[in-house]
């Protein structure tokens, strides 16, 4: 045994702790079983387990269920974990066997081995405060660890929606600046009929304004929880105080209404309102990847390209290639939102795959949606710092690249026909000749009535 | 040339179109160029894109951009579309290059042709009626076609939706039947708490009604349409009374209010829209998957497995072992289900994949999302009839196997603590004894008070 | 009773079946239970089910086990099947619960009924040969149908790969005609280097050869079957002599070697090897859908875009812009790429839902795999046919774009460091001016050294 | 400007950089550009990068394209970061725009650095070993950095093989503990036929193989590197030199063959080759899932599942459920195999993404590829450590339940036929008697031959 450990014990034997450690023999257990991601639990959701803790402390505090000076200690100790205080304490991997319980237990550890330091105890004794009968008293893992995804994706969904937010702004700004820059609007990338560049961004704003009023839909979902069905739903070991207490007690300790779900056991097996989470964070993210697309079409060149608009240069392009500049913020805008389309692929099948009372493959959910949004946000962030607000138009490319195309004839198709304007649109480009020149030599159409036309 | 053959010509060349064909030219390149899938296009989709061209033709003629005859004409060809009279004139692959061009032009011709004919012009001449000039008058395949697929798209929710209500139904009149059959919870398929087999359908009876609320909200968004924007969301070549008069006409044609977007350059090149319910539909494919899986284990044996309920035998279930009977509707469920995973990864691709101001990659995203909600609801419906509603139960087996489990030790906790309980537990266990015994034996609880908490 | 109707029964009940139908109650009552895609089960799929059902009676016969006239009239059965006389009879949907079950109870039973029809029995009696006992026997669904599907697979993976043969010739060629072509290339859509267009097309020549490697190697998992294994791998049923003599049997009637696993229980619960081929068919897929966005990105314009490469016109490319060509071809095979990954999923996570002893959900991977490679193989043939070989160069364009652009400054860095090559870059962006201009007044380089180096 | 910190310039501007820092004013600029994952980059990967670094200052410096004394500063300095020295100096996001140059500048920068220090120079200021001139000498971020994923991914491989094969021999040698444990197989859930626990076993064995075979042919691809075509595959700006011995060179540094690729535009742009081995993963992936689906199924219970084998209990189940003990390594193996399948989508979103000479995309290919391989191998770990190992079989429980089965049926078939057999069993079934009883109950069959038939 080394020095500086000392022995925990459960029901499956016994085991070396260090000495100083918050977490017990579950997590260290855990942390043994799962080396998956080698990376930590994302503190946000620590911090919101450990406010469920706290709400549930107080619950059961109020009715006598734990005694005044538990209560008190095992929130003072919930409010530390919240605070940072036992960052290194949480050892287990995000993406661990068996539906959080590990993540669970090492809360209940961190707590239970705070709150009896507090009280006087010792680390790894449990005299005064049990993990699982006093911390976790009222609660399974089955509850509380779905619940706690909740309330971190609720807090990840407004992070977004708020970059998101200066997303539109930024880009509805651009709407205002270019819309009187005329340039040829393009379907199937050939010339089709002329906009302003201004439409091209105002477009892309109502698209974002779009994203944004869908995540708030979907935010919705995250505000039902589960907390108080315990195990499977039948609330075994959770008092009727509990029950009707504990749901409001978080809101208020949360800041936002949550609210118990009508059904406990749909609530407690069914994974389906993250992936219909993931699912509308897809959306935003692949519209995000074809404005992205769009805006390096657009900047292509600088000289064997579309070139209507310049990005701002924010770092060297080539490590070859002096003086490349790429559209390097726009391309990562993309990655991401690749990332967050295979993300959602692992959510749903991970959600396909709960059986009967429980779905144990909730780690993997959270590990997965909690970075789509990290990873969306980051780069919906650099994306309007580095790049919207930065963005120029080169006005006069876009109306020399107007001017000299074809796709103008469209206008021309009320008042002579589809054939006939095919017909000009086709001897322009073949002939190099504009088509103004050509419906004026075959006296097509009065001039002053062309001229209203071609504006 | 072959005798029954009629030349047609475009601005690509001429071509032979069969004699009595009312498709045309462009229907008859396109369905030389795409050899994809081999099928047809929706009827649903073809139906709902002649009830366009049906209220377009009513807005332009009641300002006389086309005449009263054509207009009648034009309509009455629409009404015989609908009907289903030229089913054999739709030619083109359901996956075809151009974002619909060529199902609007098929379209285009066919009534144009139908609506010479009744004017007394012959096939393939164009001279009372052109596809192009008067069918397609102020609309482009870019506003038409997205249109027509979100016409289509809210019809299939519909259709599902009532599928999945007598689902709900189906499964909660199950939930009351087996109210007081007690068996054993299981998470992660060990043994877990006591519910009832009732609280297992109410819970997915639940889990179906949740379905139900958000392809509802789902269907909303297929509500917003681009027709008015034209190319490319200007509106070139649209009358400002067609403007303001088509979402009204087509929504009184359609029975459902249809409203125009605020933005119709976003509305024409992105299609996140339909991801967004293809998202919906996946969350509901992997809930009821999720549920055919449970059906699967519960229904597992008849003598090897957990046995508590039986479905209904449908069909043998094997070609070489007598006598067995398998969870085939079940199976079917699963199947449907990944099928429309699958489908969603495909329509977020074509989605990401849009390029400045148009998505040409629409055929794609509705051939899948149309098949998601057929093979879906198809599923649904097999699920009612051949089996939820046959279901039964074994009673008594899920006492036995309730009543063998240790499971129940939970119910200890509060009163000897989680260490104990799991002693309890164990030693029940390994000496194949039961929970009560041990308690008993070890007077750890007056037999009157283990009575009232083991039930 | 309708009057045209028979009727059958088997140990569920008694069924009504069409008077002069050569499927039976089995096939029936699986027609009733699945309305899933509402399209008919492949063609190719049911020829090689039929071609494992002839071998099965050759060598069941060569031993007694049959008769020789049973054997006889069952293979001739088996021919007429393979030939098409019974399409209509084949009425399960190819998405079926029951890991193909009813397929292969459809296929005994139109087998078994033409065969009692041929011997002098009738239809539905079975007197001469039954489905189950004589046309199934010594096989079950599990080893028969995972055997139909490596076979057709095996046929699609060898038709693709003639129509890539194709396609990997045309490119060459182009490759050929174009390897004077002098253009800039671009990464990341902006200038880079020069390079020739002929440079482009080789390129995608060899990434369609190594397709084509790679599908080979795929195609060798496939030819090994688990025929022989019968429901479980044990091969129960099936006599020794069988076992021996029906691999070399099938290989000798489908003209190619087949091998019997050497872990039947393995080859019959796992779908890794479909999963793997449909791998191996999306890195195809991706990689056309680039070559595909490329050539749509170096033919936009025509005046507005890059316009280096003119792709030939198929079609009218839009209802309303007249002379409007699209890049429809290489837009359908993006779209059969984005099928192919999405079907991808589907059959992973069908895979992946195998349990125990098999896996259930074979239909829905057979359906999604074939379509892949059918809708695939007629994306690239229409892409050779009406797109690569009448694609031309601009080359004037080409070399213009090339003699605008300051990408040239690369080749200076060996002789003037990156920094100053980069300055002189920025500075002719800047200023309008040339690379060679600029290197000249500053007298970086001796002008022969200065034509030598850009050429 | 901070006390501590330098400044450096590059063509974008000037910009601090901390004074002790190896890295230069590139890496500072994309680590402000980029926030997405907030990770470091893989250390394999950048060690790989490291060694290309290394390989190329050796051939540069053979033939005098340095000084000896640079080549030699660099080659220390390579060392070092092969080392690990310089971990902290790693300071961009995995996920970066721009195909990875942000990556290549902080290694060229480092090296830069380091060299010069070890040349006498100061930090940042580059006089005698520039970061573009002399490190990334005759390279481009576009060849090396493609190269060093495929070393990488090649190292993965290897390591996931060895843990594949030790997972093969520990299901093998379970395969032969079980060989006689008799037990019921079964087919969708349902009762089949008999088999033994050690076919189960040994076929899982089988299947374990096959992904290191299908592993060890997609490693093979890797082997085909770019380096030598810098920018786009011309190689501009390498020597010939350079290009006969790099790969060479590079080959006996990693102490494995990599080639160059016959075609170097088509090695630049396409990264189908990452695809096929994600492809590869994803089916080994998916089949580990299944079978750890099984196991969970298998030692469902204790009391109340099928309970057939033991998983040794490596943590608590349950934080309210005491003595539940739950699958949870094999259920972090369906986690580690969902999130494969997630990056598999995202991988090929970013394969298909690349435009002309360059996929810009790599960064997320790499980041989800690397990490695919890393959970999975963990998962295999600890399946193999704390979980295959460990397994038992309650062999009477295995035998109890395969005689009370009806499944025996089957046998009966050949001699019987299949519609009675069929009819035995279900009366078996329904008056719960035994398939025994009932047949000589009948005298269908002479008692010692049915004792042989079931056995």
């Amino acid at each position: 045994m080394a020095e500086k450990s000392r022995i925990e014990a459960d029901s499956i034997g016994s085991l070396e702790v260090l000495t100083g450690a918050y977490y017990g023999v579950q997590a260290k257990r855990a942390s043994r079983n799962f080396h998956i991601t080698g990376l930590k639990m994302s503190p946000l959701f620590l911090s919101n387990l450990a406010l469920i803790k706290k709400a549930a402390a107080s619950v059961n505090g109020e009715i006598g269920l734990i005694s005044q000076e538990q209560a008190k200690a095992i929130k003072t100790a919930c409010d530390e974990v919240i605070s940072g205080k036992f960052t290194d304490d949480f050892i287990v991997d995000p993406i661990q066997g068996g539906a959080g319980t590990s993540a669970n237990m090492n809360m209940n550890e961190v707590i239970a081995n705070r709150a009896n330091e507090i009280l006087g105890g010792k680390l790894g004794k449990y005299d005064c405060v049990h993990p699982n009968d006093q911390v976790n008293m009222a609660q399974s893992t089955n509850d509380t660890i779905p619940t706690a995804g909740k309330m971190t994706t609720i807090l990840l969904i407004e992070k977004l929606t708020k970059s998101l937010e200066k997303l539109e702004m930024a880009l509805a700004e651009k709407g205002e600046d270019f819309k009187d820059v005329i340039k040829m609007g393009r379907t199937q990338l050939q010339d089709a009929v002329p906009m302003t560049l201004g439409d091209s961004f105002r477009g892309y704003a109502s698209m974002v304004k779009r994203q944004i009023a869908r995540l708030e839909l979907a935010k919705k979902e995250m505000a039902t929880i589960n907390l108080g069905g315990t195990a499977i739903g039948t609330g075994i070991n959770a008092s009727q105080y509990y029950e009707d207490h504990i749901a409001g007690e978080l809101s208020k300790l949360f800041g936002r209404e949550l609210v118990q779900a009508d059904d406990l056991f749909d609530a407690t097996e069914n994974l389906d309102s993250f992936a219909e989470v993931s699912g509308a964070l897809k959306a935003c993210a692949i519209s995000l990847s074809k404005m992205a697309n769009d805006l390096r079409l657009l900047s292509s060149g600088p000289r064997c390209g579309f070139s209507e608009i310049n990005l701002p240069a924010k770092q060297n392009g080539s490590s070859i290639m002096p003086g490349k500049i790429n559209p390097v913020i726009p391309e990562v805008v993309s990655q991401a939102a690749f990332l967050v389309c295979g993300h959602d692929t692992t959510i749903a099948m991970a959600a396909e795959a709960g059986q009967l009372e429980l779905n144990a493959f909730e780690p993997v959910v959270f590990y997965q949606l909690f970075e789509s949004f990290t990873a969306l946000t980051g780069a919906v962030d650099t994306l309007v710092d580095n790049c919207i607000t930065g963005i120029t138009a080169n006005k006069g490319r876009c109306k020399q690249l107007k001017e000299s195309s074809v796709g103008i004839a469209t206008v021309l198709c009320p008042y002579l026909g589809y054939q006939l304007s095919a017909k000009i649109a086709k001897t322009a480009l073949r002939e190099k000749r504009s088509v103004r020149d050509l419906v004026l030599e075959h006296k097509l159409m009065a001039p002053e009535k062309l001229d209203l036309l071609l504006g």
